[in-house]
């Protein structure tokens, strides 16, 4: 029994979506659902209640400070703030008061880099609610994420007094980009006593009306940014004084894309971002780059990750300069619980919207998702990450993304659906 | 005869110091330098007057823009910006009304791209003319060839009735970084008609009291920035669909780089900056380099950009990404005309200031003004290029760099010296 | 009925051990063969009666001059060697003059460029029949088809009144090392008629008594020599008159060794062989690489292939070198015809020495028996390919490699058995 | 006084002509000049007499091995060569018994590995006396420089009764191409009472009757193999297991061939051979390069050597191989002594068939004779080189290369020349 319907899910979705918020400068976005969850009754935790900040990666301080200062002037009150410190992101704990299992639900909360198109067929655009938010935009679902564990939340109050038994958690994680969020609130413990865990994803080329219930192939990925620190020199009087961290950085790209593949599964390796040198005629003295390597399976991408790491070593040995390493995000494999893949299954076929549940398919990307299944499942417990196909009007991560609204209810539904099965 | 002392040179200069501004954003610079000139008394050609637009490089528009807006701001008056146009620098033309040669000076006038020193002992900082243009400063001492040049034209006024003969002109030449102005004003043709020419650096390693006549080794040089386009791709996902324009110029670095040096004589060539890709998980799309090549004379400088620029098409194809290459800048090196040298080596030695003349040394390093000479050569001129002595504080580009201001009035002295001597 | 047990296998297996000849020249062995057949009364091919000389690959015509002069010092008479002509390997075709089906087994017969361990522990050195031909070893089993094979015909000769019917082709094939000898065998046509084809191998890191019925990912591959020419000139006087083909083949292998992975299935790229330069002061005119390339499939391999030579045709332009690429061998991918599959399966479960008849298993190399499969399928017959586990002493291609010699009857029951059960 | 004429010169360069041989393997040479000299009635040095064994640099056992045997197969004595041992190279001593200065002359007597010309018009196969050496030819003038030496010896003994005054030492020096063989040469102390030291090379791009009294601009070279080990491995199954060193040798190559030029001279960088790689599909194990660095003086030089070691060492980290390297050669820099250039001078000028003495020239190579002279001037002696100009009908080490006979005789009269002047 709930109030819930499509429309109340398609109001939060589209608040959100006006208001993007890029990982770890989650402030607003962290106030509004604290405040919706506290307004329904729920018991919040928020700010290092779920995030060991000693595991804190891929989080630049001065993005924090003016997504901190922007919430501000967007009226989010100071006591509020403060409660949520340095880390966004919260968790609504239901205790049912019954003994029974523990559940957790995850659902992701930040937004892409990404200026969203001003095209007047692109929806947002039509109806009024794109992105306020100039160069990020919610072009990956996480806003239809959010909505869906609003609705979960609500859906628990109003079934407070009924059969359901045991603790559930409902996370807001930060920081899924870059999968740099999962890690600390891993870290944190939060999970460690969870029987059943579940998250889904909206789109991930699946179209409306099909459920994928264990999605195979997560890659495990390490993120790292390399910086090299050389010796400015002027590059015609005097070459041979410098140390040139520019050709260095040139050298370990070249090197890291040339890392043999694995005779055991498929790796990946990329360097996305090189900025280097401070003039035309200065021998370069710095240079960063943003790296990622991937792997069929944790072994393969430790593989990547050492390798790439020793090539780095040795140019900083060749030409001479320093070299600085920073982790900045980091997923892995994984294998799902067929238990839980069959409760989705039979949930998923009791739903009207779907007409296909498609027990697999490669998933052939990340979601940090799967540190806090592998922490679950470390402590006995059983874990999901499904797909709820949508159709989509352009890759995730462009400009012209939009989901299927309608599906929103669907996502709604196979948690509330597995809640049902699992919470009793 | 003049009432031009070494107090009225530092004035000038102190001005200059306080407000500089970087190649072809030189407005309120030029403004300034226009309306001293015309209130002596001078005709003062500017923009397109001086300057053959066709042969504009390394001009940035948004920078240009930014820099007209500040000078409006700084009070400049419309008409005069109208005036002046697009294109900085100006030219005093003066006419001595009797028969006789044609002689130009060169002085530079922009600024170079660093923040200056706030330590106390940096002399700028403790009599308050330290720069008010925040990352920008007078660190190459053309702040003192300005003040030299304006106390070269009021000496011409006072002057005016005496035995000079023929035509003076005072190039205020912008855009000497990164050697992008000469060009455009030798292409204008005001040189053509010029039987003498000289310019004159201050510092340059020599210590002050020391004239060097005719430095030697200046290098050819080119300036160039190249652009690679490719195609973004998932890193994960399908890492075959992108064209990799961050390896394509990782690869034209170190192919550019490893250019052979050449038999007959000195050779450079420096990738300063390289900055590509938009994020760490898509394969990178663009990438963008500034690089520049040198060598001991034009052939070789020719050989060197010749094989920088085939390196370059040949990753191009090897990546299949689109290259774009833009001229941003170029010297040429020079022979100094002995009869020139001459003059220079007589006029100083009448210096009380000066307690050495050197012939040569080498000077290693690029200035456009040899574009100039090189014109007036063609033409059938004679050119000098000397250097004054200055002890400085902090070597040439950097935070702490201060000239001797005793030296102003040398440089002046020898500039009024030569028109003694040629001006008959 | 046969009179043919393990022990005349064996004889033969080390007859061929003794002399191992490399790829395209293997006369000796050629003629030791058709003696064989044609003693046992079999109508033999050979030559360009089965090879298509149009798609020789890989063949070094001093090799086979070498290989053809040592094989008649070792006593092949003129006429043989005349009759094999250029082109190693033969056939032997048994027509049973029954109406029935084609059916067509490949055998492989050179050896590999290695050099035998003189360790007494290594069988053939103690049973003596170790190789005495220099640089070359068996080692990769081909020595164990051959006897098998010849099992095969003799035990055709011992049943040819019994009720087989069709035609039985046994195809000795030259230059498998290298996957370059079937392509001109499957271009012959030689195998247009044939309803069933199969091969198998020893070893594969199967163990004795286990057979895989179907193994899967051959690997799509392609063999190419990049040759590089650029001009010579002296490193210390004049290195800017060079063309330097060492570091266009270095630029190469770096540009085609960070070839990105495919999305759509494994990859692999190598440079094998590099050789470049005359010597050390001087600037290299030539260099020679062997490479390959592989891929999940057909469409992935094509995809690196015209990768890798878009990347050795850019590193041509940029160094301003000659390119000439060679093709010297390739292989495809295969799907296995279910009911070959399910043969092969029921007749080695009836095999006593066989413990386990797997499935499947990842193959990840590559064997151009996959061409001839791929012509046997395209004209609508059957195909396989099955691995005979045996015991293995070192690594297939390595010094101390041998085979456990009780399973050459196991291979040799197998193919009988497939005749029993085909050939009807 | 001398019964010397161009004649008997001739002869003896045409001797050595006919059977050139390769640095460290100068056995049958060595054997024929100790005979010669021998038969004059001079004092012969050999072997370690003459070579310090611990400075020993390029020496290829495998070629001495067979060249000792060559020089037995030509009719050597087996105790002269039992007397020269395992090094080349031979020294006559000539003690005029009167005091006065020690004086040396250096003559070269290796070949170069190149194929003589087959042409016709080639005079030394019109004339009968081409290489008889397969391979092997005297392309660098050293068989004239062996004549002159023996044409000095002979004087030496047709006026040891004149005035000559002091010690004369005649060096036959060993392995000078590649630099070789002159460091245990002054290592094993020889040179270390000399007064004055001079060598002379023939050619060098001078024409025949010119004298270049001191040439400049000689390089500082260091000669060394880099050899990387790394684990082979099949390039299809298991990629991953390899330690790839054709790659390693490859980025080493890139590295080092990127050095940054220096600012206060010339430098060169060479990789003038790599070769790599087992075979198509094997991550390759082994490389071998022959690099070689150049500087305009020593300090220069070791500073490229250290940099070209450094990247290697940067490498071999990067690829997880293991780096040999060893020293191959070296020559240095060094200053005319300007009375030994006034000496040559002045001969020069009584020299009928020379037309012209001219101070300088660029030398732009390297010969270890600078480090016999360093040792020299390192004990207060005073050295020169000087250039005999020669016609040549092809560059230096070229397969068509040949000398002016008729300057043989301008050589010697120089060297006899300088003994008159400073054995007294």
């Amino acid at each position: 029994m709930t109030t819930i319907d499509n429309a109340s899910l398609v109001t939060w979705r589209r608040q959100f979506h006006r208001y993007p918020e890029t990982g770890w400068g989650e402030f607003y976005t962290t106030a509004t659902l604290i405040k919706i969850l506290e307004e329904m009754g729920h018991h919040v935790l928020t700010g290092e209640q779920i995030i060991n900040p000693d595991f804190i990666r891929g989080r630049n301080p001065s993005i924090v400070e003016k997504a901190k200062h922007a919430a501000k002037e967007r009226g989010v009150d100071d006591a509020l703030l403060e409660r949520i410190g340095d880390y966004t992101g919260c968790a609504a704990i239901f205790d049912t008061g019954r003994p029974g299992p523990t559940i957790a639900f995850r659902f992701d909360i930040d937004c892409v880099n990404v200026q969203e198109t001003d095209t007047a067929e692109h929806i947002p655009n039509q109806e009024g609610f794109n992105s306020t938010n100039q160069g990020y935009m919610h072009a990956c679902g996480h806003d239809g994420h959010m909505a869906i564990g609003l609705g979960v939340a609500k859906w628990l109050m109003e079934n407070k007094n009924s059969s359901l038994k045991g603790v559930i958690k409902l996370i807001f994680q930060p920081a899924e980009e870059g999968v740099r969020g999962a890690k600390p609130i891993a870290e944190s413990g939060i999970l460690d006593d969870v029987d059943y865990f579940a998250c889904g994803h909206l789109g991930c080329d699946i179209p409306s009306g099909v459920i994928v219930a264990a999605p195979e192939r997560y890659l495990s990925t390490l993120k790292m940014d390399l910086r090299f620190k050389g010796k400015a020199a002027h590059a015609g009087m005097e070459p041979h004084a410098g140390k040139n961290a520019l050709l260095a950085a040139c050298n370990a790209t070249i090197q890291i894309l040339s890392l043999p593949t694995h005779g055991e599964g498929m790796t990946r390796a990329n360097v996305g971002v090189l900025n280097a040198g401070e003039g035309r005629n200065v021998i370069p003295s710095y240079a960063q780059m943003q790296i990622e390597v991937r792997g069929e399976n944790e072994k393969i991408n430790n593989y990547m990750t050492e390798e790439a790491l020793r090539r780095a070593r040795g140019v900083a040995l060749s030409f001479d300069v320093e070299l600085e390493t920073e982790v900045m995000g980091e997923a892995v494999d994984f294998i799902p619980d067929d238990e839980m893949t069959d409760y989705i299954t039979e949930v998923a076929q009791t739903i009207p919207a779907v007409k296909k549940v498609q027990r697999t398919m490669n998933f052939n990307g990340s979601d940090d998702a799967t540190l806090l299944i592998k922490r679950v499942q470390a402590h006995g417990g059983k874990a999901a990450y499904f797909v709820i196909g949508s159709d989509i009007k352009a890759g995730h991560h462009q400009a012209k993304f939009d989901i299927d609204e309608e599906q929103l209810f669907t996502g709604f539904s196979i948690f509330t659906g597995l809640l049902q099965r699992l919470s009793v």
